[in-house]
């Protein structure tokens, strides 16, 4: 069966998020009604991992075997037809061979998480960022990020239903960049935790209010423990990236 | 009576536009409405300029006058407040003395269009840029919007149903950027013509198709006939960045 990579935009705010669910409507269950409805088949869609309910993406990835072979942009155009009532672009499809698995071939995931700092409501950016109204100090954010970096046991930021086997995760890159109001947090590693990255948001925006020294991340990390960690930070500014073959 | 200058930000796309209008919602109403929730005051929200359904804005400016002297934090964050159920944000409001008037006062004002330069539907941007298929030649727009600055008469970029007295204007700067598949056009300028910014993003999109050679555009602004230009771009990848005093 030829079998397709796609590379996925989507808005998170109105889907339970990556992952069919009896409870509401997902990206997958959106991705395999449009597969349906362009060529009939019944495809499981592979992602390259889940997103969670109002997480968004700019570049999630999954792939699907299809029994008919159309051309990559007829795959594309025909899918984004069919998405056209949901928040969901397929920016690109390609050919892949049967060894590549969208999960498993993947050797890196970007997230990145946008704050705004700033005290009034957000309008162009509703749903798009998190508003905070304190002063937040990016250089002692990224700081503490340092901390972070390197390979962890990640305990302290991982959420209680969390499924992996393991809490040991390489963070490859932690930036912490601001532009005016505008502060962006991008991080890449091979996988994280469920939660983790809104974990760790959480807790250095408690650093950049000034509330916790820097030092206190490093101390959270070692005490392997979720209570020593901040709230999770808010799904709504936290983009899927890039998923890195 | 004390005067107040605030600078909004909204997403234009569910109003009517700017100005007061009997068949829909304008910002102007939203916010005489959040004047009166907040002080039970009828006043007039003067504006710098009205901007048209759809056109978005990151500082439009107006003024108000009131009875009541609130300091200038409350006033804002009261109208914010009463704002909530819209997509306006009052980023700021300062104190002025009557002799400023958010219109007259005003030493130039800065649009800038958006479009998104790809063949896939507009998700996180959705509303929020022109999405083209056909590929862009920025330089060759950058090379055309040249013709446009300086003191030209602009009536071939002008609507029909303009009520400036006059079609000279002075175009200050004229910026064409492009990073990755978002260009970005700014435009300064004391004032501009009804549609004037939306006629020649859509003059420069002909040429950046390669469809019209640039030198086109010079003869279109010789020509002064407004059907010698390009149809008006879409309302949504327009923003009024701010304006000048």
């Amino acid at each position: 069966m030829p079998r397709y990579k796609l590379t996925l935009e989507y808005d998170g705010t109105a889907f339970v998020g990556w992952q069919l669910q009896t409870n509401g409507f997902s990206i997958q269950q959106a991705l395999e009604e449009a597969v349906a409805g362009f060529c009939g088949e019944t495809a499981r869609v592979h992602g390259a991992g889940r997103t969670d309910a109002g997480v968004h993406a700019r570049g999630q990835t999954c792939h699907i075997d299809l029994i008919i072979e159309p051309s990559v942009e007829k795959l594309r155009n025909a899918l984004n037809a069919h998405l056209r009532p949901h928040r969901i672009s397929v920016l690109s499809a390609e050919s892949v061979g049967t060894d590549f698995d969208a999960r498993r071939s993947a050797i890196s995931r970007i997230y990145r998480y946008q704050i705004v700092n700033r005290s009034t409501p957000l309008v162009l950016d509703h749903n798009r960022a998190w508003q905070i109204s304190r002063p937040l100090d990016a250089y002692a954010m990224a700081r503490a990020a340092a901390h972070l970096t390197g390979y962890h046991d990640f305990t302290s930021f991982r959420a209680s239903a969390c499924q992996a086997p393991s809490p040991m995760k390489t963070l490859e890159i932690f930036e912490v960049t601001r532009e005016q109001d505008n502060i962006h947090m991008t991080v890449r590693a091979g996988s994280f935790l469920h939660h983790q990255m809104r974990a760790m948001v959480g807790s250095l925006v408690l650093v950049g209010e000034g509330r916790w020294p820097e030092a206190q991340i490093a101390e959270i990390l070692a005490a392997r423990d979720r209570s020593q960690a901040g709230p999770n930070a808010p799904a709504w500014g936290l983009y899927l990236q890039a998923v890195l073959y």
